[in-house]
């Protein structure tokens, strides 16, 4: 039924999706795009639990399936409520993401922190408000929530739009979901070369280079030598690497070939 | 200094912005709508340098405008290249967001790290290259960044749109921005290099091995020159390593003293 998509189904996007992740609540959506691509967003980040209130263009909407650009498992299980009380009535928590300041005693938190209080596996079912594009939730809105989501950024230009806090949100919730993300991965490498190998290439290399008065003076010739051998050793040098260096440094020291003598 | 919010003058919110924050670097971007968005997400995270290689539908971009959504002094500031190698000219340090493995010898950051590193009050000038929204980065255009950035998303849903990508990596920017933490600093460093002297370097070694027919093939070559080039990538070469590397070089390619003949 469902066609693949960069070799996965959508299926198989949406299993790994979350059941247990928050609920995205747009209040009052006014562009159809704005809910194609919050809903991307949400897939991208494995959220699946949809909500609409009020859509100023109605239910369903074709502008919004074709931005959601293959997110239809999102669009296609949206949920359409009258009012936000009635989209949130099962849930057990709610923030309200706004930009503005608002004059309650609400707790204000960055998507990040909001991301530490709902990920615990213990967590109970939370939803996130998000208001109209022209203006943001209303005050009533902001009061059906228990707290408050600000996106820290620039203070002088913060209005975000729609998509853009939808995904935000949903990314430090992905991201608080995988706190063992290894440092770095150096894709295809070669084992790390021996330092009996390093050393080896560094006796070549300098050798040819005393065979051709490299060094100004030989006082200098120290620190020189010191110098080359931590610009390599930077490098954390693949075996491969250090083939390769040796390769170059021989073909170096070769002649050109003065395939074109009659150029100077 | 900063003025209260949703009243301040886009000379303003620009005023706020960095001047040392990376360049974001957009490599033939195909839609206006999105070129627009991203200048948006760059401000909304106090990020003013945009480059433009090659934009599809050229420069300036009327449907970019109207979609920065008041983010006029980034799309105006906006610098147009040739290419990605004089976009990154003047830049000490390059990363690439890709969604896709790379069978390239590079560090993988997520946008965290990378933010992580590029924060330091000392950080050299960087860039961020971003792919067209067809088909990404090409191979040649990672080979000039120093290291990855990848988005950590569900695996089975990971295509982000170019916006949304620029957003998510400014974001890690911006609010590394508010924790900054000094990261080591190097004693005694010369100052980094910037790009255009490592491509010169490049370019002066590859000849010198093309001279000496140091490819086995023509076939190969590519893949040789590629990996040579990441090699000295993963240094973060200073201005005075370029230096020496040159002389390196040159005193290589020139033929030995002979000074003891005799010898064998």
């Amino acid at each position: 039924m469902v066609k693949p998509k960069r070799r996965q189904s959508k299926t198989e996007a949406a299993a790994f999706a979350s059941t247990t992740g928050p609920a995205i609540i747009l209040v009052r959506p006014q562009l159809g795009e704005n809910i194609g691509t919050a809903a991307r967003a949400m897939l991208n980040c494995g959220l699946m639990d949809l909500r609409l209130v009020a859509p100023r263009d109605g239910w369903p909407n074709v502008k919004a399936l074709n931005a959601a650009s293959g997110a239809d498992a999102v669009i296609g299980q949206a949920r359409l409520f009258e009012s936000v009380a009635d989209a949130v009535a099962d849930l057990n928590s709610v923030f309200a993401s706004t930009a503005r300041g608002r004059e309650m005693v609400k707790s204000v938190f960055t998507p990040r922190q909001a991301a530490a209080k709902l990920r615990p596996a213990s967590a109970t079912h939370a939803g996130i408000l998000f208001g109209p594009e022209r203006s943001g939730l209303s005050n009533d809105d902001v009061v059906l929530a228990d707290a408050i989501i600000e996106v820290p950024l620039n203070p002088a230009f913060s209005s975000l739009n729609l998509a853009q806090a939808v995904l935000i949100i949903c990314y430090e919730w992905s991201v608080a979901a995988q706190e063992t993300v290894p440092e770095y991965l150096p894709v295809g490498r070669s084992p790390v070369a021996r330092k009996k190998e390093i050393l080896n290439f560094f006796n070549m290399l300098e050798g040819e280079l005393d065979a051709r008065d490299f060094y100004p003076t030989t006082v200098m010739r120290p620190k020189m030598v010191s110098n080359l051998r931590n610009l390599f050793q930077r490098i954390e040098l693949s075996q491969q690497d250090v083939k390769s260096l040796f390769g170059i440094v021989k073909s170096l020291t070769r002649p050109p070939l003065n395939k074109f003598p009659e150029e100077k």
